[in-house]
């Protein structure tokens, strides 16, 4: 049958989401877990990777077995054979046609940030210190600009190979508590880096160097160094991710 | 010149706040980073101790320098030899008489949980996982038993030499917004592991196996065996320090 998980994890120490050669990653860790759980070795598939550092709220995977525990109990055996910075928060069994990737029909990441003069230490692990004299009313205002289908080639960065880099953006907010910054993007697919790409893009307005005209020409163009700074991993989470259904 | 200091530190891996033979401390770090800066061997006086894994988002301590780096800019300095985990936000001039432990008329704590079947990795270090069936509005309601003076004998962990276990509450609020339930108490003063021993048997009145007449009781005769479980440190942070004036 077709297990389909819902799993959170702390991206700090871990090199992203693809199993590889060197470095320890979330798929691995599963697909260690699985085995030790079912005794087989399968591939577990997510609804995407996700980079060195960034991290999940709601990653969502599928793997196939032929384990007779219950799907809906599975997630408690798999933690008990995880480290503690991934845990699954719910194993249910789906459809055989059901893929993790290719069925994801939205994404929502969530970017944090605060603005203050000196590092917070309490906030440092899941968020980004910015310029306290940012503008955030020119970010929130610039944000309508990027709604719609866009081609991002100008918002990702090189390394990848793939066929089209035309995305569609649902929403895009930036919510302000008066220290806290809060990005959530919500789009059909993002691109290498697309999410940390738009926001440091964003943060270039708020520091008064970019304007929504220079938006719109990287958007038209695709020239990446019109946008700001590719942020860090760290303030970066995948929040949720949806299926038709 | 008396230098008035506010600082934040995720707890996690001190030992405390107060300097000890083996382990590393809030203190230690602090006095090391001072005489880097100053080449001044001093005693950096905080407004209490807080225990190992305890964090601060904003405890006061005080030291004096013959520096001539201006008081205010004295907190750039010494964050230039500080480790990452803790960070001072600011630093002023204080009258020579400013004492951070004695003149603290009122502090408060604030402890972070959420509800949840499984554990949340990306709340983990600031955070305990409590049950989510827990009774919040029976919690809610036992708080007022706590308010004004009493005797807390029964809400202190033995090890401490102090004159009065008489401490005075000034407020204790639970919050909830469906997942994260955070507890906020200000008070002019806590005993060791008062907080921890106070939000763990509000936990008990949640699980339906205290009520407040349990609470009164302990208050009154000082009985710590009919509270709680002395929570995590790793879900207690010291909010903010009151000097008068």
């Amino acid at each position: 049958m077709r297990i389909m998980l819902t799993l959170s994890y702390d991206g700090t120490d871990f090199c992203g989401w693809q199993i590889q050669p060197n470095g320890r990653t979330v798929q691995e860790e599963l697909e260690r877990a699985v085995f030790e759980v079912t005794n087989e070795k399968v591939r577990v598939t997510g609804s995407g990777r996700t980079d060195a550092g960034v991290h999940a709220k709601g990653q969502v995977a599928h793997f196939d077995t032929q384990t007779e525990i219950p799907a809906e109990r599975l997630y408690k055996a798999l933690n008990a054979h995880l480290p503690q910075d991934i845990r699954v928060i719910k194993s249910q069994k789906a459809s055989d046609t059901f893929d993790a990737c290719r069925g994801a029909k939205r994404k929502t990441y969530v970017y944090s940030a605060y603005l203050a003069e000196t590092e917070r230490p309490l906030k440092e692990r899941y968020a980004v210190r910015l310029d306290e004299n940012l503008n955030v009313s020119a970010m929130q205002k610039a944000c309508a600009v990027f709604l719609g289908e866009h081609d991002f080639k100008g918002f990702c960065s090189s390394g990848s190979s793939i066929k089209t880099t035309v995305r569609k953006i649902y929403s895009l907010t930036v919510d302000f508590n008066g220290e806290d910054l809060i990005f959530t993007v919500t789009g059909n697919g993002f691109l290498y880096n697309m999410v940390r790409i738009i926001v440091g893009t964003l943060v270039k307005v708020g520091e008064g160097k970019a304007d929504q005209t220079d938006i719109e020409k990287m958007l038209e163009t695709g020239e990446r160094a019109l946008g700001g700074k590719t942020l860090s991993a760290k303030g970066l989470c995948l929040d949720s991710v949806y299926y038709e259904g």
